[in-house]
């Protein structure tokens, strides 16, 4: 068993926006902090909720070195790397490998569509080559809805078969539980490490072999989260997972990322929190309060 | 009427790659010289067909900027620059209005779907702020079928009237006929310069009142396109218009990037024009010899 690898509740950490678009690098470190403190296992920076593919190369580098050298953990950290452009791919994930993360969640290129098993599998197998470098641990990351380009079965037997130590997970993002369960059927016995990217299926996923959800509701419920991790062995993780979903349930009827912003400026009575690069938009006043208050004020 | 704007036959070149997928800059320029000898009025640099979405930032500043400095005259480029991340945007519209090109080929922001044509909106406004010249002219780029994030009428509407004279015309690769027709019939009294991105419709947009067609078909056969445009109001259009939807058909039914680079490849007696990025993947060689059967060698 790799011990430097990630298990458990870990958050695809939203990226905070200054009123000028710029990454707030303080109030984003601030963010990451609360997070771990909060029961996280580690974050993933840089993901589809981070608005990572709205931030420039540089802006994504040089903020991960903001971030550790202001206190953040690198092993604490699985940034996101993967763009359709594979020189970009290349930069981020051998910047990460270099800082000390242990790993790097790698989006497929997803410009163009319909592409072929054989040309996604050139692109990771050239972007292997290129970072050079032995550390370097890969996720790959399969959201059809978004990127529309997804990672099939056959492309994971080839890339674990090819650079077995190397492709060593997945965060799954289709939503459908069907197809996460299968992923951990499949892939889970040979160590492939199976991570849902929605905090639905965390319980299930756990019972099933996965290694626990990369979800972003824990962004702001990070504790319950984690106390369904501890407990999903014991009778209550059935109780607490409800409460997940029925927080979940709310949330996922508005757009994700900014209802989530919209949850974060509220709990922290900060406005700035709603800041997101275009094409992003933040909720319009009425539905900001709508979904604080289905969400409820127990939070 | 602004002369400095192209109107004909434009070209979304295709870009030439050595052995090790860097960009091959002689090939390519010596492909764009050929191109403009063989009629075209302009050539669309970076688009779909360019591979531009598997370039970074830096290959694609660095490689128009050999282009200019050996022979390519920058008033008969459009680059391509849009891009997911806003400041990658920015930084590449800049320059290419700073080497002198007349205008930019402009993608919406293609990563997150179903966005909002306000969050659309504040992508151009945020852009055409930050780049802060009064030479950014923009042809928005609506391509569904690869983008999958359009640019709709209602935003086109809002965005000419914010900014009239900078968003000045669209290229529309929506493939369909009757889209393209309603654009012209609603926009192009106005001034605005509507290309189709299919060499189908080259002579229908033309006598609806469109500027010419900016198609990948451009790349191999740019003469017959040229003497379908010089000849659109007599009666030999037809039967040009005819032989270039003949070719046209045999040639979408295969992948489009690697069926050009597979004819550019037989035509120069090159087979290095194949190479192309991950996730694209050449055509095998049965499929090339169909292509290249069906094309016919009278071509």
């Amino acid at each position: 068993m790799d011990t430097t690898q990630p298990s458990g509740i870990l958050s695809p950490a939203v990226t905070a926006f200054t009123g000028q678009l710029e990454i707030d690098e303080g109030r984003t470190v601030a963010h990451f902090q609360w997070l771990l403190q909060q029961g996280c296992d580690a974050l993933v920076v840089f993901g589809t909720t981070s608005e990572a593919n709205s931030l420039s190369v540089t802006e994504r580098t040089s903020f991960l070195e903001y971030a550790v050298s202001n206190g953040i953990d690198p092993r604490k950290l699985l940034p996101g790397t993967g763009c359709c452009s594979l020189p970009d791919s290349v930069v981020l994930s051998k910047h990460a490998i270099g800082l000390g993360c242990p790993g790097v969640l790698m989006l497929p290129p997803f410009y163009y569509k319909a592409v072929s098993d054989e040309g996604l599998f050139r692109y990771f197998a050239n972007l292997i080559e290129r970072v050079g470098d032995d550390r370097l641990r890969i996720y790959l990351y399969h959201i059809p809805p978004v990127s529309q380009v997804g990672i099939s079965f056959e492309l994971i037997e080839r890339l674990t078969t090819e650079f077995p130590g190397v492709v060593i997970g997945i965060k799954d993002s289709s939503g459908d539980w069907e197809h996460t369960r299968q992923l951990i059927d499949r892939f889970a016995p040979g160590g492939f490490r199976v991570f849902p990217g929605n905090e639905m299926h965390l319980l299930p996923a756990l019972r099933a072999g996965g290694k626990g959800c990369i979800s972003a509701f824990a962004n702001i419920n990070p504790a319950l989260l984690q106390e369904v991790f501890q407990k999903w062995q014991k009778p209550e993780a059935e109780s607490l997972q409800e409460e997940v979903e029925r927080q979940g349930r709310v949330a996922r009827k508005y757009p994700l990322i900014p209802a989530l912003k919209a949850i974060l400026a509220e709990s922290r009575k900060d406005p700035e929190w709603e800041n997101m690069r275009p094409p992003l938009v933040a909720l319009s006043s009425a539905r900001r309060e709508g979904l604080l208050a289905e969400l409820g004020t127990g939070r």
